[in-house]
Formats: C-alpha cells, structure tokens, sequence
C-alpha cells in the first residue's frame, strides 16, 4: 500500500539524459549559497522529462523525451547525478522516486544507485516558454553572439560594459559589446519590423552560453523580450534560457565609429591571424603591445605589403610580412595583439579589412565585402 | 669580414623540429632554479642537429636530421622556442645564429625571428650515448612502465618509494612500484643473462616520461646500467633519456605476494572498471572506500556474482552487479575504489583475476592468463 506517496517513475535513454544533463549544468554554479542551487530540478510530466538548473542571473531548462508512468518532481545533486549518468552504459534508465526519503532510485542495466535529493519546492521558480517577439535563425544568432560577446568587459568596473548591448530596430537587429579599448558591433535583418526601437543589455557570459548551446538543430531561435520583468528568454527546440538583464544607461557607441581612413589594406585572414599569434609569443612581455607597418606599393602595380612586429626585451622578437592590397598612407601603429588575435578569431571570411586614420586614431577591422560586422581597436602608443 | 663569428648556421623541417621539441621540454622545469635550465640546448653537428634539456634529475636529448653548412651550438628559452616553432608554417626553417650577441635568427616562410640565448658552455653536460647493456622490446617496455609506475607513492615520506624498482635476473626483467598500500609487480623475459642480479631504483616520474616518449619507431630500446654513475639511461631510435638513480634499500616486496586464495573471481576487465567508476562517484565522500561482495554459485552449474558498491552519506550510493566466476569461499571486501581504477586501467587484458584470503588481508589483480602481472592491494577495514 501506497501511504501518501506519490513516486515520480519514468524512463529515459541514456544518451538523452546524460546530453540534457551537460546542457543545464552549465548554469550550476560550481560553490553555490545554497544547496539546493547545486541541484537540477527534475520534473516529469505526460511524456517528457524537464531538467532545469539556475545560478539565479541565468537559468536553463531542457526537455528531453520519457516515458512517465507516475508525474512528479525533484532535485537532486546537479555532479553527481551528471558524473553517474555519463558512466551508465548507453541503455534505458529507470527513475524511480521515493518521496518519502527524498531519494531517487536509479537503475540501469545491472547497475543501481540512489540519490538522496532535495525537495522541489525549495528550487527557485525558472521562468520557462512565453511567446516568441522576436525569431532569428539559430546560425544567424550563434555568430552575432560569438562576434561580439569577447568584446564586453572582463572586470566589473563598469558593470554594464560587461554586458552585450541587443537593439530592435525596425527589421534590424544589432549586438555590440565594449571594453573601453574595443568594440564589436554586429547587425542583422530579422523577419520582424519595431516601430519603437527596443533595446537591453544582456550579461555577456550568459549570452555566450546561449552561443554554445545552439546547435544545427536550431533553425529558429526566438526571444522573449521583457515586459514588466527584467529577464530575457531565449527558446531553442528543447531549450530555454532565461537571463537577467544589467541595469543602466549603455554607452553610445556609434560616435567612435570612423566613417572613412586613410589607409586601408585587405590581407588574408589566416596570414594575419597567424603572424599575430607569432608576434604575441613575445609581446607578452611588452603588454602584449605588437606593431604594425603597412606600405604602400611602391610603384602602380606592384603590391604593398604589411608587416607584423612582436618584440621582447629580454627574449627576442618576430617579424612576419604579409602580402597586402593596400590604398592611401604609409602607418605605423601598435596594437594590443590579443585584441587582434580575438577578433581575427571569429571574421569568418577569407580577407579581412584594416582600415586607419594614423597612429592615434581608433583602427578598424572588418570582413572583406560585409557590412555588418565592424570592430573597432584603440591603438596602444608607439615609442618610436 | 666575419670576425671570430663562428655562426652556427642549419635548416630543418618545421615538423621535426616542433617534434623533437615536444619530447626534450618534458624535462624543462616550468620555474628552473638557474635560467639556463629554462632553455633547450641546440647543438649542430654534420648532418644532425641535437636538443637537450634537463632539470638535473632528468634529462632528454633528441636527434632531427638537418641540413648544416656550419656547426655550433646554443641554448634557447624552451617555451619561446617551442611556441614559435608549433606556429610556424610546415616548411623549412633556416636557422643562424649571431655569436656576437648570442641571438638565433629564425627565418621561416615570410616570418623572422630573433630570439636571445644563452652560451652553450653555461648548459650542464647531458649524457648520451653509450653502451646498450641491455635490449628491451619497445612495446614490452612500455607496457611494463604502465602498469607500474603508477604504484609508486607520490608523497616524499619514504623517498625510495617514489621510485620504480628495476631488477634483471638470469634473463629476467622485473619492475615494481609501491607505496604503502598497494604494489605492481611486472615481468619480462628479455634476450640477456645476469649471471649476478643486479637492481636500481629510477625516480617514477623519469620512467613514465620514457613510457610517454616510447612511439611505434621504437621497436628496440637500449639500457645503458650505471656503471660508475648514478646514471641509468635509455636509448629510443632518435632519443636517449638519462635519469638518476634513487639511493636506498628498496623494501622486500615479495613476502607480500600471496601465494594461494581462499575466494577467487574472473570478471570482464571492462565491466569491473565501470562499475569502480560509477562507485567512485559515491566513494569519494568515504575516502574512497568501495566496497566488493562476491557470492558464489548457489547451486553447481549456476553463475557466480560480484557486487560494487559505493556509498556517500550525504548524496547517496550506487551498487553494479556483474556476472563472474567465483571459486571459493563468499567475500566481502573493502578496498580505496581509485587504486582499483588505476590498476584496471593497464591491465589491458579481455578479463582480470581477483583472489582474497578474507577481507583484512591483501588482495590480488591480474590479468587472466598471464602470470608476468601481479597487483597487491591492501583492504580498507569494513563497517558491517
């Protein structure tokens, strides 16, 4: 006889579970305040099983098919569970809740384990569904995510430079993110049209993680914007994370955009990328300041070249020419050569544009032939 | 005029030198006490171009083919060197060294590099060459440092400990690691005759760099035995490795041996080491203690069983039943569910023998069908 006990049980394949469960980690903090944010909150309802974890400013939840005979709900503890799930053998495994020591049985092929959990109840409610106000193709969004959010601020100095900036904007759709020294700026059409523009700042590594788990399976991505409440919603097929939104007035950014130069030159983006990541083995010890020359062909006809210089005091240096197509003047200008590497890292096409006004002024990279990706670099002083 | 400037001057392929820098920096000390130690010695002699490094206790020299139109030699800071060369293009790479002021221009492609040295005489002498005392097939040795060198202890309180114990005997090599807990006992029967055993204990972590840098080439590695020395080394087809010997009385291991059991078991290798890794997962809150049931056959003709179990106060447990063959008497057993784990590992065998004389004394692991492996476990004292 049942007394009082209303035992969760349903099965699930391995492979899902343990794909779910790597999913929604994520959003466990590794040393939580509270136990009970240690813990995935498992929810089982007609035919699907609904994990979810959050840290408080980010939560994911993922559903994944089961075969439920009895609904129920729990939590329980967010590695443990992961670590045994990814070592069951690729099997069904049956879940069996026993509500009255809080523990789930957990049995799979010859092996069977129990997890002592904590009440559902106790797990902080995770906003999940809501309708979609915006649809963006998952590819579409995974890149604006990864072309910008490297930009945003690291130190929380000033907190809303740690977010990444999203603006509605009749049928376009614009990401920018901003450290002080550089700027992402990346802009889509979108199969929308806001009469009022409408913007937010959402918390870069939330964004990121929003990135990673998109897959080719994502086709459609929509948003929900906030209403009343301060959070965004991102809705992937069996997906949803919730993020909250930073406080504050972002930055306008548009003003440190240059709209023309005086030299330009297109290389080939892996040329470039690689003679970066050569000079930075020594520009580490120089504030990892790297320093470019660009000539001009010297005759019509002949090409120019750029050169890419990563000097050590103490350990040495490297010198990397590239051949370049470059118009207007002559430049010597000096980078912090991570910056480059970064935003060399996600261009994406084969050449890339640099674009400068002289050795003061704000150089801008972009790929060859798009406008809608701009990056923006504060030169670093050259002692000449 | 080139005035006293000996300049070492050579070209190599940009693969082999990224190789052979890869092996010789396992023995670079990531925080050297002498700079010198940081770099890699480059020697340039006919048509070979040496590199060595050492942190005194160890020390690798390998040899890459090289095209030399002026011999020389210098030191190079390890990393500097290693991470230019891994992001050089896969072409030739001229090398030439300005004596004068102690610095290698590298040149490879459309990239120049300067980096700054040290005089080769400031280098400590690496031992190489001489005599092979002893032949050992490559793939034995290998094997035979895997499934030992992890039984040795890696704390510091009995110094001999942390060393592999190497005896060759008549035509037999014998290697064994312990530290207090458990012991890893392998044999070889290998093409020599000591008529007088002779032994020599070389630090752990040496022997598992040889274990590492033993590839497929090396279907025949020679041992030059200390002679006068402190020094064993090992002769790879394009690598020696020298490694000093620890001083001390390796303990009489063999009086620990078991030589017949009360309960033995024969169990798929693969299904015990999962069942040890899903009991770990609980273990880990209990000093890793696991606990092992073995339960004979209730009638003839029926299957044995052995039972894993790991528990965890707080977060619960996990119990893996498997099939086996169980002579002898029931058992129940504790034993630290990471040395059964490691020992698994390298058994490399379809299926493992576990033999017991009762829970307070040590058990044995080792491969079925083989008796040149024999692991000694000592068992956790169990609560019932």
């Amino acid at each position: 006889m049942n007394i009082g006990c209303d035992t969760m049980e349903l099965s699930v394949l391995q492979e899902n579970l343990a794909k779910g469960l790597s999913i929604v980690s994520k959003a466990v903090d590794s040393r939580p305040n509270l136990p009970v944010l240690g813990n995935v909150l498992l929810e089982a309802d007609d035919a699907r099983l609904r994990l979810s974890a959050t840290n408080l400013e980010m939560s994911i939840t993922c559903w994944i098919g089961a075969k439920v005979s009895q609904p129920g709900s729990i939590t329980l503890p967010a590695k443990t569970l992961s670590d045994l799930v990814a070592n069951l053998s690729p099997e069904r495994v049956d879940l069996t809740l026993d509500t009255t020591s809080q523990t789930m049985r957990i049995r799979c092929g010859a092996t069977k384990s129990n997890i002592r959990g904590i009440d559902a109840d106790e797990f902080p409610s995770v906003p999940t569904g809501g309708q979609n106000d915006v649809i963006v193709p998952g590819t579409v969004l995974k890149e604006m995510i990864a072309q910008t959010v490297f930009a945003a601020a690291k130190d929380e100095a000033r907190p809303i430079l740690t977010g990444v900036y999203i603006l509605f904007e009749g049928d376009v759709l614009t990401m920018a993110a901003a450290d002080g020294y550089r700027l992402a700026v990346r802009t889509a059409k979108i199969d929308s049209n806001f009469a009022e523009p409408f913007s937010m700042v959402v918390p870069a590594r939330n964004l990121a993680e929003v990135g990673r788990i998109i897959s080719d399976e994502d086709d459609e991505v929509g948003i929900t914007l906030p209403g009343g409440r301060n959070t965004v919603m991102f809705h992937l097929r069996n997906v949803d994370v919730s993020s909250q939104l930073l406080e504050g007035k972002y930055p306008d950014f548009s003003a440190i955009i240059p709209r023309q130069y005086r030299t330009q030159t297109v290389m080939y983006t892996s040329d470039l990328l690689r003679a970066c990541q050569r000079a930075e083995i020594f520009a580490r010890d120089n504030a990892n300041s790297g320093r470019i020359f660009v000539k001009p062909p010297k005759a019509p006809g002949e090409p120019g070249e750029v050169v890419v210089l990563g000097r050590s005091i103490e350990r040495g240096d490297n010198e990397g020419m590239l051949d370049a197509a470059v118009e207007g003047e002559e430049l010597d200008i000096a980078f912090n050569i991570r910056y480059l590497i970064d935003v060399l890292r996600v261009i994406n096409e084969e050449r890339v544009v640099f674009q400068s006004n002289g050795k003061t002024e704000p150089g801008v990279i972009r790929p060859e032939n798009r406008d809608d990706f701009i990056h923006v670099i504060m030169p670093m002083s050259v002692n000449s």
